[in-house]
């Protein structure tokens, strides 16, 4: 054992630096801990719910008379929500962490992968596609929650379609939406409302006649980057209580070295 | 020659696809190119210019009438301003990108490399340090412009040096800061504000005499984060002409695996 | 249902154009997939298992006679070995990948974060932390497996020590230790090995008792990234069975924007 | 000024712990800095050089009886050759590391994006395309340089296009190549070997018609990865002087959201 142990005085003794006053007069808007990796379990529409590693930040805000956050803090609230951090318990973790830190607004921010198995088209094959998510929520000033996904699609290029003779230059892009809603919303749901908005899906196991059939459904789906935000605007009607949405697309263009990109703002009525 | 190449029609016969009218009523709030890699000129405080390689992004707003834009004619304005992208041209790119496209706002962002020329406090030595800027620029429903630096510092805990009988626990921290202002800022100014926010700045060469120096000068100026963004805050007095700022500290912790984090906005009067 | 649907043809009729036969004359050495993502479970010391998300690549050789291989084929293998995918079990799953290509050599590499309980050195509390490891194996032409893991440690400046009056620059580092061994080893006790060989420990979750008790265990073990390294490669030797090492240390400079960087590779005898 | 500085004792003074004694005999193979950010020139088959901004590697190894290197020496030799980083100059920079490290063997590795005017197809209109290049080179034991390029380039299923109806997946892939060589290579020349290798080169500006042109030269041209790493093997036979290569060529599959991959290594004779 350590001789530098023997040393360590009681944790009473040790001065408390953190809640120190400060004379500076500047409130901190968000204090904490970034970038934490942890495993988690999601809730999950096939199985009840899905083990994934997300990373993790937590903020919350620090008034102008206090010299520093007790960052280990935290962690401990992470710990002790182990295994729980669904869209359910969100707002739990963030009242604890208000509470625990005497806070007046509290920031919790997890993104993970997302792990959904999916059936090709033709062979009726199953393969696990990946989509990373995010789950972001405050409360304190003004209560939010929002949910994002970024899902790989295949889009074709109408205006190269419509000039040339034989073939289209295609290509994998990014959707990425965020919502706000009321009520609840599967993952699964927004992400079927996004891979329908694209020339066609991506898939992590296509056998041959499903190969075709991808081809074909991309050629009979041409759509820009500007295509793509609008349709994704039109589908998530389908989807109950969304207030209000970001939508972005780009392009890993075939025929470029930069991506096509395209943003909009829905904004709720 | 590619037997492909004869079969080429007229530029003018092939359909424009772009211009169709589009009916879903939709306007597009961003449509254009991303990370477009592009080397530029940058006005430099020492050296009166330097050549650097930059992330470029560009977008325009799409009218609900319209089905697309015209990609190519981003780059063309880019090459177009070849060896002038600077915080003083900034306005004529997006006069010029929104007059092209018809458009009503413009958004140009530009994110680079720059490297400063600093002597190491005791020998005198003199290396290059790189910082990481970015200028982003609007014009449109409200003009604006943000220029933002991402400046490597060192930080010393202190908490760490408050409760233990020897050293303090130290580490590279970057703070980045964005600012908006009336007249014209030098990034090096800028640079220099956030350095001495920091426990102590970061150098590319330090002899002994430095690195004796740098230990000591960190030692004796522990900071948290929310320190160095109070610091950073107050210090942005110094100068002129700023309306508004952001301003971020992180840590990456030499005790943790993750970061320790701190956020603060400055609201012009 | 679309309607493109119903004019895909029997898989029989589709043809097989990467089993045609290639006349270059020129053999690949590995084609396969990518960058998979992938739930996986790993054998844990602690829990018996636990449940991850992987990068995965998977290849084989090519012979110069075949002009492509059935991508698919990878994915289908992955799927049924789901839920297995340990050190025990790549061989099988290699084995699977030779035979079900007829090749003459197979590759498998999976990449990991892996999640261990870590207790803080007075406190006791407990906190997760995140390594990163990888598996790579083949099997044909020579059978190999290395084991791989990323660790992240705090290492403290002996010169920095020596030569100031008060304090010592410290940062983050990460070692990374890949190795060969004859029967079997935990992740466990090789980052033990890694750790034990750096200023100190990284955690998760330090109270202030164990702030004090880091902060002067690295001042009272200061060390240069090429300590890290001979260090490692002497506490390696408690390791049985361990044939071949590659270690390498790198310092994320508390006083530098650049890394420190030493590496070194143990031949077995 | 700072009190601190008056205290600082003089550089002969200061203990010099890196030329202290080392009792472990271990040998270590690579020791120095890592991820330095500097501008750089490189030489340009059109415009005689460009200026460019890399990162840089520089190691040298250790006897087994000296605790450490001086790691600063290593920003002093680069801010000497600064403005001549070049082919020609490696040795040169090579020379002075070992030389002034007493080593017995010295590495530089050098990244950087290099810009080429590439004119459209059809339009003749002019873009900047960036590829990503890379220098390595070692003295000592065997003296060694590797030049690498990573092109972008558009590839187009061949088994999509045979069994489909209409269209044929294709996407950005990147080809990576690292050669040996005796006499002199551009950089222009390496990649021009590599895009012909391809389904189609990739521009940054595309015209109307020049986007007709590429589509139906895409389409005209199907590749797998495994054609482009053949190809590309056996088109470098045009560039004289190839000793050795290695071929990768990586898929951002439009229907996947994984890559395809193929690696493929050439010998010498």
């Amino acid at each position: 054992m350590n001789k530098a142990m023997s040393k360590v005085m009681d944790k009473e003794k040790l001065k408390d630096v953190q809640n120190q006053p400060d004379s500076r007069n500047i409130d901190i808007d968000k204090v904490g801990v970034k970038d934490i990796r942890y495993p988690i379990v999601v809730r999950d529409k096939a199985n009840e719910n899905q083990t994934t590693v997300a990373n993790i930040n937590m903020y919350v805000d620090l008034p102008h008379h206090f010299k520093g956050t007790h960052m280990s803090r935290f962690v401990e609230i992470l710990n002790e929500h182990r295994g729980e951090i669904t869209i359910e318990k969100f707002s739990d973790i963030l009242s604890n962490m208000k509470e625990r830190f005497s806070a007046r607004t509290a920031h919790l921010e997890v993104e993970f992968p997302y792990f959904i198995e999916k059936t090709a088209p033709v062979s009726k094959s199953v393969g696990l596609m990946e989509y990373n998510c995010r789950f972001a929520g405050s409360i304190g000033e003004k209560d939010d929650f929002v949910l994002q996904v970024t899902v790989p699609v295949s889009t074709l290029c109408p205006c190269s379609k419509e000039i040339s003779d034989r073939g289209a230059h295609n290509q994998r892009g990014t959707v990425t939406v965020a919502i706000r809603f009321t009520g609840f919303v599967w993952i699964e749901d927004l992400i079927e409302v996004i891979e329908k908005s694209a020339s066609c899906p991506v898939y992590s196991l296509l056998k041959r006649t499903d190969e075709k059939f991808v081809t074909e459904q991309a050629y009979d789906n041409p759509k820009f980057v500007e295509d793509v935000v609008r349709d994704v605007a039109t589908n998530l009607k389908e989807i109950e209580g969304v207030t209000w949405a970001s939508i972005e697309a780009e392009n890993l263009e075939s025929i470029h070295n930069h991506s096509a990109y395209a943003f909009l703002e829905v904004k709720g009525d």
